[in-house]
């Protein structure tokens, strides 16, 4: 078939176009481009802008997205539409039907250099599990600050790595309660978290906050992201400054980061507010803050998990308005999660914590029972989202696999 | 005097040589080179190396340090080797000496890119005195891991800010137990933290630890800090992840950035161990890993405090095996603070909520009470540590301004 040809209803046609960084077959992987996937298609964004003369290759041509991130809304929106004429239109087609590489065929890169990484904690569902497995005795599981506030932290961005990375067991330390003193050794509950990561484009100026209405100026989109959580370092560490080497070690997202251009369909509200907010996080003005992005975990294959983003409490935006409020500034390239993405029933809860209710029952796989991840174990995150004409919009897939120390 | 004739006694004589990086006169501030203190000038450091034929123009003649930082310890060594040469040797003097700018004359930047950025909690003094402050009833001051593992988070990088840059006073969400809701706005609790900031330079790959042993391989140099903090902030949102919008405003480092091989004169052990450490944190076979590093901290020109960072409990080194033990890889660029240097008494407390014990006993300023800082305030930390032959190495000095968000 021929590559333009997706078939009806492919979740990566012309309609969602996200972008990625790859190596064609063969070529040393430090030959990095921009790639735009189209069905099982990747098109070398950037030599197909020269061959067409378009004004695009400046931030196309490159070897990773940041340029493009850097573009600001207005290009953003631009190169879209011309990346869009140039797969839809026959004689465009016919210019860059040349520069189409099979995916199959290419490797694909961490698609743009991550400055600051931040992690939230903005399903109401997943904070109330968390709190009733480690603070079953408290009056409310959720703690004082969560409805007045989006919740987070800063993690490592040095440690984001791409879809498909291995990701090595993490050693560290641990105490039961009944131990007397911390014990050293690979991670004995190795955990996952199913998050939507947000890519900051337009950096903002020291000492000015960005309002909720600016979202869409400042972020370019999004991507599925794994928070790997080791439960048993964690634990140990996390009292009083949060989560450090219990989450450190590796933060896997996906290939491909779709556009919110691609994702207009998807805007719902989210849940009401059961607080009153203050002016600089009330969204009840505002264009619908949630998304309505279906998730899917997958263990070896199996699918054990499907949180529905769309019920996340804390929108994108309001994480944004809340993270620059006190003045700090953003950079292109920043990246934020959401937080675990967990629903209100047991089959949608987004970390085996929630899962196994903290290893107390076991998830039955086709290969055994899953408490925590065992080595060689690959986990996959997968998504769609509403989109125009009845179609629906892929996520790339975030996948990886567990492996030991060598 | 003639630029070379350093006083006597002179904390940045040829002894001591911390790199920079700096804008000369008049010229634009994109404009950036890499400077090396000697007295109150300003070596131009990749000017005087293509002037001298040297091969270190590679790493020296660039914007920023981030070359200097990659090329790891040999050239490190070697490159400080040939500048005490080309500031002492006659012949060198003389080839060089167009290349000296007074220090007074020029522009200072931030002298390297921050790829990730870590704050310790290493000061038992420290900690103690916040658990008395904020858990009069706890049994013990310390939470229970204190002793056991280096207890930090990450922070901000993209809010680092050189030494100079004024600090807009951040706004946020601050709620006093008696408050029904949280209330928003500029806050009123700004804290100071007096640390020492550590300089990665050589990288480590994802998955391998880098051992106790291997920190002067991989550590370049250090700096002094400011870790802003807005208390009232911090208290409201920080539990259960740890700080984040009470931190990641500012935090301001030193120019100047005193490579290693300048202090080991300074290298003194750390206090005594009072738990068994795992082995990967037993350093009691290894070289002295603390720093006699003696601190003065000033308001407005007035001395609040001296820290002494010869008795923080945790050392650099152990931060560093600490923070890769997962498996989690260095960067080029990465930033760690020490935490809060305190020592035993009241003059010698890195914060003012340690000082002011959370405002209760305000300092007596020349002019007039301070139980956290006010706008206008400027802080300004010095620090010296012993050298060679009696000498004193100067740490560049951090200093801010608090001003008002306009």
């Amino acid at each position: 078939m021929p590559p333009f040809d997706v078939p009806e209803g492919d979740p990566f046609g012309p309609h969602n176009l996200p972008y990625g960084v790859f190596s064609p077959a063969g070529s040393d992987s430090a030959e990095r481009r921009v790639g735009v996937r189209l069905g099982d298609h990747v098109l070398d964004a950037g030599a197909a802008a020269r061959a067409l003369g378009s004004p695009y290759a400046s931030v196309l041509a490159r070897p990773t997205l940041n340029p493009l991130l850097a573009a600001g809304r207005t290009v953003w929106s631009d190169v879209r539409r011309a990346l869009t004429g140039w797969v839809t239109v026959p004689a465009h087609r016919q210019v860059v039907e040349p520069f189409l590489h099979p995916l199959s065929s290419v490797t694909m890169h961490l698609p743009f250099e991550v400055a600051d990484y931040v992690d939230f904690y903005a399903s109401e569902n997943h904070a109330r599990n968390v709190g009733q497995i480690f603070r079953p005795d408290a009056a409310d599981s959720l703690t004082p600050n969560w409805k007045h506030l989006p919740i987070g932290y800063h993690g490592r961005s040095g440690t984001v790595v791409v879809s498909g990375t291995d990701v090595v067991r993490p050693s560290g330390q641990r105490k039961a309660p009944t131990d007397e003193a911390p014990v050293f050794g690979p991670s004995v509950r190795l955990d996952i978290e199913a998050e939507v990561g947000f890519v900051v484009g337009t950096p903002s100026e020291l000492g000015r906050p960005v309002a909720l209405g600016d979202f869409q100026e400042h972020v370019f989109g999004l991507c599925l992201l794994n928070d790997w959580s080791a439960r048993d370092i964690q634990a140990w560490e996390y009292v009083p400054l949060g989560p450090f080497l219990g989450k450190s070690f590796a933060t896997s997202v996906s290939a491909w980061i779709t556009p919110l251009d691609a994702l207009d369909d998807a805007r719902v509200a989210p849940p009401a507010r059961t607080h009153a907010l203050l002016p600089y996080l009330d969204d009840s003005g505002e264009e619908p803050g949630g998304y309505d992005l279906r998730i899917s975990v997958a263990i070896n294959g199996h699918v054990v998990s499907e949180p529905p983003f769309s019920g996340m409490y804390w929108t994108a935006a309001q994480q944004l308005a809340h993270m620059t409020v006190n003045g700090a500034s953003l950079r292109t390239g920043d990246l934020y999660g959401s937080g675990t993405v967990s629903g209100p029933t047991e089959r949608e809860r987004g970390s085996l914590l929630e899962l196994t209710w903290n290893g107390r029952d076991p998830l039955e796989l086709p290969d055994g029972k899953r408490a925590f991840l065992e080595d060689g174990d690959v986990v996959t995150m997968t998504a769609w989202a509403p989109g125009p004409n009845g179609l629906r919009v892929g996520l790339g897939e975030v996948t990886g696999r567990v492996v030991p120390r060598d």
